[in-house]
């Protein structure tokens, strides 16, 4: 099978950055085969005109919580709302269909957004897994493992153990790469995250956990072992390039050495850091020292979306304010964070996050019809500061057109809504319940 | 004609923030003449059924400048933007019919994203005013008065001499009020800006300037006067309740109790300052005092998208962050900044911002059948953390019918754009050449 997309603005985030402003891309069954200027005189089993549209790598979500969407919008506004709200509804009400089903929902809401690879970490991540591979998506899919018992697990730790049987069982999925993910620093004991660190490393899979991201995180490590998080980590040898570190806002120069001499990645969550009010983690710096940094949306119950598109503008006014220098980070430098960059925080900047020949076909095309995208002088602006995931028109992923028209190709939107909406029963009510509570509790 | 749209969720905005879980509001021509909760059992011309929508007030964007969408997406990473882009292609490109026309497209733009009342500052407001006639929106255009000749007039101040004639002629539109808009601070005499005053008063409009927005407008004040923009304003007698004062980011505690009380009014642009790097107004604050404050996007140049809804996001993200609390501003606070709170700006509170029987039919529906739009626990964190333009569905300004299913009523947005992008032909190449002449001047 052999698809051609011509007459189409492409935007290559090829190590120079070329833009062809009016070409072609070819695919044949996953990889990408020929792109260039001007017609395509070849011929394909299947012709795309893209006039008006942009094509541009796929979006890569470097954090997320796929199993999270019955939280969101409940509670958003709440102190301290990992402890109050989530982990007890999570222990109360979370079962291996409500992930599954939420997983589904999710990874069609990024696919419609144009976001062709996530990183998850959640519990049930076997139900993630089957949803992804039923889905067409390309993801590293974590379960969680932390020191008290959970929706998956009836004794602290369980994830360790399933861990055992999920990483093998999906390893040698074609878009699937499972890896153990302790739920941060502080939520695990040092001889656990060794352990998972090591089971990573006999699987040659990823490792990726919360990194100083809470201030209570900071202060116990302060106070506990006189060292920042990323020290602790660096001494238990969890600081290597296969290291994807979520969040990192409260690394300091020292810290920000260590990574780089480690090689270790960040999955950088400006939108869900800046909404918690946690603060904002030192991109600018992190990539100076050459540290890969990809963005994140994080769960939606604190990121709320799971589109790339929203965390562009968001990382560009926080970070251009942050500094007081509104010509960092032009927009080009933010696309690359979503797509090649963050290709590099996964050391798969060989497969994806690209449109060069040889890579894999993940393709997103955004049209320009709408009324928030005209005129453009900078496609990268015009993704940056005016596109909203409603833009986003046509989707590839290892070649196979997933979303088209704006609509999912191979599943109903209502019927994976519906499916989420009857597995949600019981959750919603806990949560309804727990809400009343916690107002009362105030 | 009177219509009813039941079975709907409604956001009243009202004083005590009344959610109606499922009713209805019916509206008589231009007037809101009922509402309620369950069902409607009364006889309408038209019954829309509002099933699975939430109905809110009509956004308010209290600052803009439709004039500028040939703008969008041109050196937005670019330092000292306005001064080296904005300035010398307005004086060498814009024109009455390009005004008309970039005017025409932004109330489109905003009609789709729900804002139905907006206020502007432009050049050939007159043409704007034409423009907001035509398309059916509620408006406040002010036309600009600066020190230096400009594309509506061959010398400092022709503004001045505009408002004399322009304030008259549209005086008692019911949808329009004209106001002078002298520029800024400090681009206008300390005289210019009285005249500008009296002129204000004499015709019992508004006045509007930026005010505080630039570090070297600060600089200025105080090198030439060891005062703030604000004290300079009050001893010049502009700061008074019909005063907005667009951005107001660097206003410091003797300020905004000068403001508190002369009780004026403030248009916070956060999308717009945070992205020029400006820094954050202190809102918190100002509020806290009781000073006015809705929310603006700025024109295209600056804030790219012309909806309220990205505005929303902005605020939560920025306030929450500056003050390290996530529980500061729950996001129905923030609702209210784009609608109740925002009509007190234009003392218009009485007639518009809440859906109260006797108010203007000015209404929004939002559909939650995307994507982004599920679960809902809390509309107002659904419509601050997960909605987009792209989510708004119905739109009525003065009880006509604007915007339905997301397409304009009375306007093809083809067309619109067709005769924006005409009107642009000459601009476009100024633009472009301007942008490689500043590129080799780096």
């Amino acid at each position: 099978m052999k698809t051609c997309i011509y007459n189409v603005m492409i935007l290559t985030m090829n190590a120079k950055q070329d833009v062809i402003e009016n070409g072609y891309v070819v695919f044949e069954d996953e990889k990408i085969v020929e792109l260039g200027e001007g017609s395509y005189t070849g011929v394909c089993d299947e012709m795309i005109d893209g006039a008006g549209d942009i094509l541009m790598p796929g979006m890569i979500n470097t954090h997320t919580h796929t199993g999270m969407i019955p939280f969101r919008s409940l509670g958003d506004d709440c102190k301290d709302r990992l402890r109050r709200y989530l982990f007890p509804l999570e222990s109360a009400c979370m079962n291996d269909s409500l992930v599954y089903h939420s997983a589904k929902y999710a990874i069609a809401e990024m696919l419609l957004a144009g976001v062709t690879t996530f990183v998850d970490m959640y519990y049930f991540e076997d139900e993630v897994a089957k949803a992804t591979d039923e889905m067409g998506a390309r993801a590293f899919l974590g379960e969680t493992i932390i020191d008290f018992a959970t929706c998956d697990s009836d004794c602290a730790y369980g994830g360790y153990e399933y861990c055992k049987w999920f990483i093998p069982k999906w390893l040698n999925h074609p878009r699937i790469t499972p890896f153990p993910a302790p739920h941060a620093t502080n939520t695990n004991s040092a001889e656990m995250l060794q352990k998972a660190n090591e089971l990573a490393q006999k699987y040659e899979v990823p490792i990726s956990l919360h990194v100083a991201e809470m201030d209570y995180e900071m202060q116990h490590f302060k106070d506990t072992y006189g060292k920042t998080p990323i020290q602790f980590l660096d001494d238990l040898q969890l600081l290597h390039p296969h290291l994807l570190a979520a969040h990192c806002i409260h690394v300091n120069e020292e810290d920000r050495i260590l990574m780089q001499k480690r090689k270790c990645s960040v999955a950088h969550c400006i939108g869900s850091n800046t909404k918690a009010a946690k603060g904002v983690a030192p991109v600018k710096e992190m990539l100076a020292l050459g540290i890969p940094v990809g963005l994140g949306t994080d769960g939606p119950a604190s990121g709320n979306t799971l589109d790339i598109l929203t965390q562009f503008k968001l990382f560009a006014n926080f970070h251009k304010c942050e500094h007081r220098d509104r010509s960092l980070f032009p927009s080009k430098e933010i696309v690359a964070l979503g797509t090649i960059q963050a290709a590099k925080t996964l050391r798969l900047e060989k497969e994806i996050g690209s449109i060069e020949v040889g890579k894999k076909a993940d393709l997103v095309l955004i049209e320009t019809h709408s009324v928030n995208m005209f005129p453009i002088y900078d496609p990268y602006a015009a993704l940056v500061y005016s596109a909203n995931a409603s833009n986003v028109k046509t989707v590839f992923v290892d070649g196979k057109c997933l979303v088209k028209d704006k609509q999912l190709v191979n599943d109903s939107l209502d019927a994976l809504r519906n499916n989420l909406k009857e597995a949600m029963q019981t959750f919603i009510q806990k949560a309804t319940h727990f809400s009343i509570e916690e107002d009362g509790a105030k």
